[in-house]
């Protein structure tokens, strides 16, 4: 069940809907961005009392202006700080003893420029905690409601009010966004810049706008995450109500670090972020265009109750394209049923294609869109249905537009989000009062669309120029639908996100010791390590000669493997330091001293403390498991195909720790080892609860023990059902 | 060398350029689209001839009509169809002994309405051939050249002149795109729809608009390609001199033929599209906005001489976008190297960011942006410039994109696509006078950057809203310098496109027979037919009993492996027909007898001839390679990796036969095979030039026999280099 979010009015809210709000540093000259800030307090219908502030000048835009925060009258709990730097900490401190409850420094020149810059930062962080008040900023571009009204940045457009809430961590990229979504009539329920989010973080906001009921969907543009497991953890909570879009910016930044291990390797900064993604239910696009596009869909809504949809249109081609491009982002196209085939034969074209996509041929006209559209949503064998005009010389588009609208029904009507703040206006309950199948539309073309496409937006249907938009976003809806359903199945103690209240997943922490500080562990140190955790390896002990080796051989059993232990090699194949398959005694003798030998040929200063004897696991499919500790989210876990997998496809998966065993199943099922372990072509199922145990150790290995940097264990040889899986090498980095 | 196209006067210009037309069939009611036509073709600026042909009607449009083609003066090369289907033959036949060199028919009612359309179809294909006319259509939406100003179909729009030629095989998209790309501002050379393409084929096409002055760039939108072999022979002579762009719908079309290999099931119809496509040099989009997002990028050119791009912005956001984007799209973004570093630190704000992206901040003036862009353009470290700007309340967007077209060069003078038809205005040629580094810009927003943009493309600089959207178009530009390197270094022999000219890949074609009529062969019957075209397979022999399998056995030499032998099974696995590693006589003789009780219970019905002994190939890398005769490209080569892998990932390259050896390697490095056979981690590199003869050879097989409709050899266990591959299983389908 949601656990609901506090009723109480939240610290934010202020930022949004203040009963006044004062600018301090408003310039009188209209070529200041302070003045501009000014101006868009006044212009956009905010009722809340503006003051400007400035001791040097005596009435702006018509306004008094006062000398300082403290000559304002009541009411003022917002401030905008406009001021050099240096004198933020001073007039942020006035507007604490004012008794403000919030304030947004868009002032530049902290942390963004080096270490006094940070020291200021700091001081105005100390001075928000002190009197209790909420900072957004410094560095940023301010926030905006439109349906309050208030605008605190010196943006030059205003989007009109919709349902759609963006939070930046770029203030640059918004006036581009701005103007291109009221260019497309996207409208906006509230906007917020953080700039150095030294107090105000995105997930702070991500809770305020889960409470506000104008924002039906979430949108957010992500540089970085600083505090990774509690943005997992209450976007967790949202998503299954509201659904929340992010781009992810600086996805291909060059690693720095170096690593050691294979999970080093690739478990990079942004599988830490799709996996935190994933686990939350935020849903994850590529570009900026579909960002908006999915929005828009999904704040239209409804949601779709599977995957099946009926493209109709007057054009074959684009019809083909919406097709293709329907079934890469996941939805079907199942076949018109007969009796929608009769039913649409009554009305279409002799000629026209009835099957799906239903192509009614150039000369549709309104009314045949119309009832079209009826049958097609009417009908059980789809949950969706996508219309595709493209204009001909005859037809005239605004009144297919309509009838397209009218064929949708009469949700219209309904006011879906309105600003009464009802708690049935939440996403997750049922906004909309009919069948509930959505429509969302594609009209090719540019003028000649433009007032369609308007018409269709106010009647909450999103509509797309290009098939493919439409189809794509047709897509999010459905991917949305699964999330929600998903998270809606799992139990929130499924993710045992409190530590404390987390059974742990093995009782049989025999104790070990780790060395102090950064160390690499082969082999023969780590294995201790993972027994502990109760994760099975094969039979194995140090031989110091060879004829320790032998004997130690003879004790485990034949066939025997052979590795070198030494605290100089991480990479033991790189120098001949494995023999495998050795089948008696002398085979053994002879394997050993061969080896020592190559070793310190290879290696001239290695110490070596002699080699590891461990018995031959049997054959069986292979698999990687690793670890990561990534510096914003915690132990990153991997899995995924190990051996010569790994290396040539990197085809893994990742989780954040801590996660429940619907997590762990849903990682193996993201690659190919779920298939792989389920049983290809009659093959017996593999251990699959054993794997997953395995993950599950290694990530409560992880949580308990911070100094544990990266782990691999690889391979992690599976074997049929019941039979278990061995972790055949391991290796650990400390930290 | 690129082999010149005839230079006389194509058969296809008339329908571009003709000296007169005569639109049969045209009506004086402004409500017809006959009508519309003929308002076409006297709006746009057409300077030839223009007759209305309309035995009821007296003047249309201020011309007089004549009563039928006979009638009409000269000069005319060109009719326009739009009577009826059942009085088009009759028409046509007029036209033809009019001497008219084209008509187009606009009418619909042929093939595409059953099998009496068909005939009426055929019909005109057999006059159009009898007068030696090229014939577009039926069933199509006509032609335009926006250079002649000569429009022959209904819609609305008329595209600016320019350098781009698009055409369709759906009419019904054209309005739509017609519509779109005159609200960005791309201009057109050439449109032409095909409709039933019942003589003028896209490939037809292709040929005319290579010889094309205006036309920079060919934009295809494809259905289906009829004969393909051709398609990719005329591509691929096109392609290293003008770029061709094309979208492919139908991408998702469910196989509906019954396919009994695993090369069947993988080599679908899409996969033959996309190896034709890159065999042809052929650029294969997914977007309708991608399209022409790219052709604009090609049209205007010039092409980067590697993937080094700089991105200079002054909003660090979306410049992460575009480098994500630009990663994506296989584009490098290296640091900014030193010197230019400091150069750019002489006129940027001291906070700037000089690496790459250079961030000027977003108080950057147009000043800054000129000399950034000519620093950065000037710089060895880059192919290409990306400058981006994100409108700032104080700075003028149309200055800046000034200052960007001014630092892009002189070279914006030049009327790089001119209507004089001279040679060097081929793509090929240096039409461009300067460094030759392209620009490709990003401005952010809807009406405020309008006119800035309008401003680059007529400076020729390809100008795009979204990072992502400038960041692929860069993409397109790498893409095809690269494509058209490549296709440069690949003699044309390398094609072996005309078998006649084509050297065998093997003289060693033992006779074999292939049994008549459909059927499957096993690996007893399909041997001989790889041994005869040199393809080296583990020694085996038939064993008829198991005394006489142990006799083979021991002749062979074990291990050995035995595999049941039945003309009615096909998959040995699934019913327990195979057994491997027997190491002796007398487990040979067990498994055996064993392997034909189980047989007999799991297939009661089943002919067995026997089981093969076969020798057990030593372990090696285990690769597939097959063949399936597509319809129509013909024999569909494939590649990858074998047995699990291909079970698993399915992950496998394509080609066309005939191909020379460099598409071969090409293909193997399509997929994770290229990089296992060159080695994994000091592991020796594999026989690579094995693995292409056998490809090459079942290629020439496939070519030789066109009875043979599939082949997998799965596995091809492959062998350090010299060491070769063995051919260890492989079916055959007969058609």
């Amino acid at each position: 069940m949601f656990d609901p979010l506090p009723a109480t009015r939240s610290t934010l809210t202020p930022f949004f809907n203040p009963s006044g709000v004062a600018v301090i540093g408003a310039s009188a000259d209209p070529r200041k961005l302070s003045h501009g800030v000014l101006r868009n307090c006044l212009s956009h219908g905010y009722r809340g009392a503006v003051y400007p502030v400035n001791p040097r000048a005596g009435e702006i835009l018509g306004l008094p202006c006062y000398p300082d925060i403290e000559a304002t009258p009541d009411p003022v709990e917002l401030a905008v700080l406009m001021v050099p730097a240096a004198a933020c900490p001073a007039v942020l401190e006035a507007c604490g003893r004012r008794g403000l409850k919030g304030a947004i420094v868009i002032s530049g020149g902290f942390r963004e420029v080096g270490a006094e810059g940070l020291a200021l930062e700091q001081e105005l962080l100390r001075i928000a905690g002190q009197y209790s008040m909420r900072l957004i900023g410094p560095n940023c571009v301010g926030t905006l409601d439109a349906h309050t009204g208030l605008n605190t940045t010196f943006i030059r457009s205003m989007p009109k009010p919709g349902p759609i809430a963006f939070v930046s961590q770029s203030g640059a990229i918004c006036g581009g966004i701005l103007e291109w979504t009221a260019g497309k009539g996207i409208g906006f329920s509230r906007f917020a810049t953080l700039g150095n989010a030294a107090d105000v973080t995105e997930t702070d906001l991500l809770e305020e706008l889960a409470e506000d009921p104008n924002t039906r969907v979430i949108v957010a543009y992500v540089e970085a995450i600083r505090a990774g497991r509690r943005f997992i953890d209450v976007a967790r909570r949202i998503t299954p109500h509201k659904p929340i879009l992010v781009i992810k910016a600086g996805r291909t930044q060059a690693g720095t670090r170096a690593v050691s291990s294979h999970t080093g390797s690739l478990a990079g900064e942004m599988a830490a972020y799709d996996a935190a993604f994933t686990q939350a239910g935020v849903l994850r696009v590529d570009t900026v265009e579909e960002l908006f596009d999915h929005a828009l869909a999904l704040a239209y809504g409804p949601l779709p109750r599977g995957k099946r949809v009926a493209v109709v249109t007057n054009a074959g081609g684009p019809a083909s394209l919406a097709a293709d491009a329907l079934e890469q982002a996941g939805m079907a196209m199942p076949p018109t049923p007969q009796e929608t085939q009769a039913l649409l034969a009554t009305f279409t074209h002799p000629e026209a294609q009835l099957s799906n996509p239903v192509d009614m041929l150039g000369g549709a006209e309104p009314a045949q869109f119309e009832q079209a559209v009826a049958a097609l949503l009417a009908s059980d064998a789809f949950d969706a249905v996508l219309p595709i005009l493209v204009p001909q010389a005859l037809v005239d588009p605004l009144a297919v537009a309509e009838a397209i609208a009218r064929a949708a029904g009469s949700r219209y009507g309904a006011d879906a989000y309105s600003t009464s703040g009802k708690p049935g206006s939440r996403y997750g309950a049922d906004a909309y009062s009919t069948s509930g199948k959505p429509v969302v539309a594609c009209f090719m073309g540019d003028e000649v669309v433009r007032q369609p496409m308007a018409l269709l937006h106010q009647q909450r249907i999103a509509s797309f120029i290009f098939p493919e938009q439409a189809a794509r976003a047709m897509g999010a809806l459905g991917r949305y639908a699964e999330v929600k359903g998903k998270l809606g199945d799992w139990a929130i103690g499924e993710l045992a996100t409190d530590s404390a209240r987390r059974a742990p997943v093995t009782d049989d922490r025999s104790p070990f010791t780790l060395p102090p500080g950064p160390a690499q562990l082969g082999e023969a140190e780590a294995r201790p390590v993972l027994a502990a955790y109760g994760i099975a390896q094969p039979a194995a002990a140090l031989a110091r000669s060879a004829a320790e080796a032998g004997r130690l051989a003879a004790q485990i059993g034949f066939p025997v493997a052979l590795k070198i232990v030494s605290p100089d090699i991480f990479h033991k194949s790189e120098v001949g330091g494995i023999a495998l398959r050795l089948e008696d005694e002398a085979a053994v003798q002879a394997a050993f001293d061969a080896m020592i030998s190559r070793v310190q040929q290879r290696r001239p200063g290695a110490a070596i403390a002699g080699a590891l004897v461990t018995q031959m696991a049997p054959p069986g499919h292979e698999l990687i498991v690793g670890m990561r500790r990534d510096p914003q989210f915690g132990p990153l876990l991997m899995a995924g195909l190990g051996g010569i997998y790994v290396e040539l496809f990197k085809e893994v998966a990742f989780r954040v720790a801590p996660f429940g065993r619907a997590e762990t199943l849903a990682m193996l099922d993201e690659t190919h080892a779920g298939r792989l372990l389920a049983g290809l072509r009659g093959q017996p199922p593999a251990d699959v609860d054993a794997v997953a145990d395995v993950i599950e150790r290694v990530a409560q290995l992880a949580l308990d023990h911070p100094q544990v940097q990266e782990i691999d264990v690889n391979p992690l040889v599976v074997y049929p059902a019941g039979q278990g899986a061995l972790a055949v090498d391991v290796r650990m980095v400390l930290g």
